[in-house]
Order: structure tokens, then C-alpha cells, then sequence
């Protein structure tokens, strides 16, 4: 990763843009020698500089949470978004949608027969232009129906106008240690599944869409058509601690400073205290994490707390600690939430340049 | 708390205007007859429409956490700005200290000889302007020094011609149950052991500030001359958790939308998932909560995971499934990292009227 440009104010995100394109393209190339389409979930990065790198590497859209994101990737012109998400439409969502629909060819999730029938009924005689995915719950046990419930959400869909395009899953019990193989057996079949039985009920199953970033590696087109990894853009703490991404391919880190240092005592931890906290890294921690994130320059370092502003950092004792004024890049657990909490990341390009990127898709939360 | 108004899009923050001044009024009045200044911490609200609430009710000032959070409420006209962080002072930082020095009195927190030295080289004749405030480890084992050590950054401060003006300490480690009192002890130990050594040294000490949400309300003038309280304008999940504010009292939460929802089985939970996510409720789950935020509506209920755009809610056995398409209203565990994920906030008014109020300090994280 470049080095942290001088005389920066800190906590600021920093992105390495070699490791960024080299991400982009290692995944768009083995997704598509797996026999698979890449609609890559643009919720991590939420950016444009990143959207038009995945899409010059032949994406076949992207993929959002909510209706904000979608508009604003519509107007900046890619053409096919896939909001991921089982949405409630109300009567102000409806007149955004129908806004997008002018511009994007959309496809929409769903998990109920409720949620299908108001569509239906919001967006009116432009519901049946939506492509409806419905949702699987693989066992992540979040939203999503059990295989075999996916008929009457399409018997629903069918009887009011709309059209079925294909099942889709998020198969987030993946994200914890030796869970993968198993939750990637668990998304195919339960994907297998739901096609199956559509089939034999006469829908059409166009698009069979899984995976995240750890599971998208093991996948092939032996039932997916799709894949829908978002965090391999930038690799995070998590994703290296699971097994799924390399140190050295992570592409985005905080560039933080040492403001307290501490040698400590029998009672008393020794310790350095940066100044990026929760409210740039996020405070996600599952239970199997290290800490709080990782320090890019020293991979034995641990974050032990995280206040909004502060990151207590246990360092080891065979090293010395870093100075007061020493800048650190810590590289978050969860890259998706941290992103989400600046307006703007400096992205530093093989050469030194620095250029200021905007999150333009940062908060919009629906 | 009122109503959720009616047709607005989801997540959406919703602020309870009456609640939220009877929570400053009486905060404020309690803190008068302790015999003590408040002066509350604005890293929570970030806004200028309940700065503006607390300086009426009687503030002494605002505590902030970073140079942007000052310099957006000195831009305001607020008069008094402590910065109780230990800063580590660069150029380009240094040019913003000066510029709110023309607008606002300010205090800057230190834990340490070389950021005093810092401090010094970097505000160059102005330094002696600045109040500073050494902090006190009190058993968070964060930033701040033991008492002991408070003397050695005092000489080098009036070594380098600065002006000592206080001490200050934040007991975070009272954020969990049964903690509080021990914790409030340990602050006003430590808060008077580093007094006491410093005026033995020659120094004066004006200021002794401590307190949080939970311990401000357990202390008095014997010790401290100020407290800090942050949290108690909008109270949290984790405050009424830890039994520091009523449930009746909470004036801040998250108006969200059932997407979905599922009976359950023996081998799959029954539960609602609502689309406020950790995007706007922020992730902050301590060990000893119960889940990750409560539901307004049904405090039985128990938040069991959170994602980005989905809060899982195992709802209570006895009680129907709220059905698709209703609100419910989310309070976050921690809310100051909820406030800052938002750009505006629906404001209440006991008569229904809806105003919206800019966060306007959000993402000021240097």
C-alpha cells in the first residue's frame, strides 16, 4: 500500500488504486471463467470512480441496497441496477422508483406476497417493466422464504401483473470461520431448489443470484447464473481474517495519528491510542475478530477498544511503540460501514498522485 | 414520544422535541443544584438547534471531540469551546485552531509533554492563548496520564509559556452495570490526587471536569467544578439499559419499515427483520446488552442481529407478527454514532409539527 501522503489531516480514507484495479480485476476474471455474470454490490464503495472500474471490467450491472443508491448510479448512467432488497413500497418510494425506471433497467427483490401486491399497486402499469427476484433465505435466517414458499410469492407476482425474473440469496452465515463450505452448499441448494420447483410451476427462472465475498470464490454455473460480491473491491479485516482476502491485496486502510502512548504497568495495559475511532471505522465486531480492525504496519498489533474517536491499540511487547505524531493506517473490520461514514476518501494512485474521491452514495439509508 | 408523521420514507431519525428539553431542562437544573457548570458534550446532537437549547438552558459552554466539531459551533456563535481530546497538533491543524481562536475561547485537552511541545511549536505566539486541560487516566485506560504524571506536563507547559488551566478525566469504564459507582469514585480520586499534586507544584488548576451520562448524576461540587454529559439530551438502548434513563425519557429513535417477516419453525426463529440497519443505528452491541437496540413500540422485543439495511427482531412469543408495511421506531444502543450516520433529523414538535435540522457536524472527525 503507497505511503500516507504528507501533512494530512487524520482519520482520513486512504485507497491504494493499483490494489483497487488489481481486486477488480482478478475477481471480473474469475468470475467469468467460473461460466458466471458479475453484479458486484456497489454498497461497500458507493463511489463512481469504483462503479466505472467494475463496469469497464465487464459487470453486468450493479447491485444496491436501497432505492437512493440505485438513483444515484441511474443518473450517473449505469444502465442496469438490481436493489437486492425486499423492499415496502410507499407512495414517495414509488414515485422515486418510477424515476429510476426512466433511466435503468431495474430488477427488485421480494420475499412476501404482501410486498408484491403493494408494488403492484404503487407502481401501477409500469410494475410489470420491474424484473421481480424473489429472496431464499439459504440459512442466514434474516429475510428471504424457504424454498418451497417461493411459488406463492410468484403465483402472487403472476396474478397481479408482474414479471418473475429469477431467486436470489445472501448467504450471510458465511461470514464466520470453517462456515463457508458449508453455507456455499447451503445457497445452492437451497437456490437449485427454488428454480426447481418455479420451473415446475411454469415460472420462468432467468437469473439464479448468490454470493458475497467469501462465498463467490466457491461458486460455479452449475446453479448460479450470478454472483453479487461487494467487499473484494477493497478487502477488509474481516475478509483477511476469514481466509478470503491477502494482506497484501488490501486496498483501503484510515490513515490515523498517534495522540496517546502509554508503557504501562503490572495493572495498566500497554498501549498507543489513535485518533480514528467508530466514527470512521465503524464498530462492527463479531465475536471471532482479533479486535477492531488491524494496523497495516504491524499485522501483531491488537485493537483491543474503540471509542467514537479513539482506538486503543495493544502492541507488542518486543516492539517499541510508535511515537506521538506517528501515522498509522488501520484497516477496518467491516469496509461497507466505514466507507459510509465520510464524504470523501483520498485515493492515491501508483504514482503518488492523490486524488479526492466523493462517497456519493453515503447515507442514503432508503 | 409522538407519532411516526405519516407517509415519510424509512430509516428515518426522529427527534422528540418536548423530550428532548425536558431532558436538558432537568439535566440542566440537577447539575446547577450540585453546585456544578455543565457543560455538555456536542459529539452526540452534532447540531445546532439542541447547542442552542443547552446554552439557553444554561450551559457554561460546549464540549467538543474534534477541531471541525469546534470550528462548525464557534461559526455559530458559540463563545466557549473545549476540545477534550489530546490533540497531536500539525500544520494544517494548526491554521484551524488559529481561526477558531479568533471566534471562540478555547480549551485543548493533553496527555503528554510532547503534544504541549507540539502545541507550542505549532500555535507559536497564540499557544498561550489556549487553556489546557490535562487529562487524567481514571481507569478507562484510554488516553490520559495517572495524577502523578499531570506534574511533568504542567512544567513543560509553563516551560513553553502555556497555560495550564485544569484537569479532566472521562470514566467510560462506568458504560456497563454495576460499574457506575466504582467508577465514579475512581474519577474523583483521580481527579483530586492530580489537583492536589499540581497545586503542590505551583500550578493552577481552575477547571476540574469529569463526568459522562452515567456518573454525572453521582457527582458534586466536593470534588469536580464541571461535568460533561453527552448522551442524556436523546438517553439510548444502553443508558436505559444501564438503568440512567427512563424509557419514557428517550427522545431519539430510528421510524423504520417491517420488510419482512416469518412465523418461524422449530429449526428457523420466529421474528420481523425492519430496514434500519447498522447504517443508521450504527453497530455498537457491549457484551452485557441486551441485543442491538429496542423496539419503542414492544420494549419485549430483542434485536438479535443487525446488518446494514435489516435489524433482525425476535419478537415475543405471545404477541402477533406486526404485519408488513408498519413502523416501528428503533432506539439505538449508542446514540452518537446513530446521529452521525444521518445528515438531518425529523424534529417533532408537541403540537405534531415536523421540522427538519441538519446534523451539521456530522463526519467532522478532524
Amino acid at each position: 500500500m503507497g505511503n500516507i501522503p504528507s501533512g494530512i489531516n487524520t482519520p482520513e480514507i486512504l485507497v491504494d488504486v493499483e490494489k483497487l484495479e488489481r481486486n477488480i480485476a482478478r475477481v471480473a476474471q474469475r468470475v467469468s471463467s467460473q461460466g458466471l455474470k458479475l453484479r458486484p454490490h456497489a454498497k461497500t464503495h458507493k463511489m463512481l470512480e469504483v462503479a466505472d472500474r467494475q463496469l469497464t471490467a465487464g459487470a453486468a450491472g450493479l447491485t444496491v441496497a436501497t432505492v437512493g443508491e440505485a438513483l444515484n448510479f441511474a443518473l450517473h448512467g449505469v444502465p442496469k441496477l438490481f436493489i437486492a432488497y425486499p423492499l415496502w413500497i410507499n407512495e414517495s418510494q414509488a414515485e422515486r422508483i418510477l424515476e429510476l425506471m426512466k433511466r435503468a433497467k431495474l430488477s427488485i427483490g421480494t420475499d412476501s406476497v404482501a410486498a408484491v401486491q403493494q408494488m403492484a399497486k404503487m407502481l401501477g402499469e409500469k410494475a410489470c417493466k420491474v424484473k421481480l427476484m424473489i429472496e431464499i433465505d439459504s440459512g442466514h435466517h434474516r429475510s428471504g422464504v424457504a424454498p418451497a414458499q417461493a411459488v406463492e410469492i410468484a403465483d402472487a407476482a403472476r396474478d397481479a401483473g408482474l414479471r418473475v425474473h429469477g431467486v436470489f440469496t445472501f448467504p450471510g452465515h458465511s461470514y464466520a470461520p470453517n462456515a463457508i463450505d458449508e453455507a456455499v452448499n447451503q445457497e445452492h441448494k437451497a437456490l437449485a431448489e427454488a428454480a426447481c420447483l418455479l420451473r415446475k410451476a411454469g415460472h420462468q427462472v432467468k437469473r439464479i443470484s448468490g454470493g458475497s465475498t467469501p462465498t463467490a470464490e466457491l461458486s460455479d454455473n452449475s446453479v448460479l447464473t450470478e454472483v453479487r460480491p461487494g467487499v473484494y473491491v477493497f478487502g477488509d479485516a474481516q475478509q483477511f481474517e476469514l481466509g478470503r482476502t491477502g494482506w497484501n491485496d488490501i486496498a483501503l486502510s484510515v490513515a490515523s495519528t498517534v495522540i496517546s502512548r502509554h508503557e504501562g504497568s503490572a495493572d495498566i495495559p500497554r498501549r498507543i491510542v489513535v485518533d480514528a475511532g467508530s466514527k470512521v471505522l465503524g464498530a462492527d465486531r463479531p465475536a471471532w475478530a482479533s479486535g477492531y480492525g488491524r494496523v497495516m504496519e504491524c499485522p501483531e498489533a491488537s485493537i483491543t477498544a474503540l471509542s467514537e474517536h479513539h482506538a486503543t491499540i495493544a502492541w507488542p511487547d518486543d516492539r517499541e511503540l510508535p511515537g506521538y505524531g506517528e501515522q498509522l493506517r488501520i484497516i477496518p473490520n467491516h469496509v461497507c460501514v466505514a466507507v459510509n461514514l465520510v464524504d470523501s476518501v483520498l485515493a492515491i494512485h501508483p504514482d503518488g498522485a492523490v486524488e479526492r474521491w466523493d462517497v456519493n452514495a453515503r447515507g442514503l439509508n432508503y
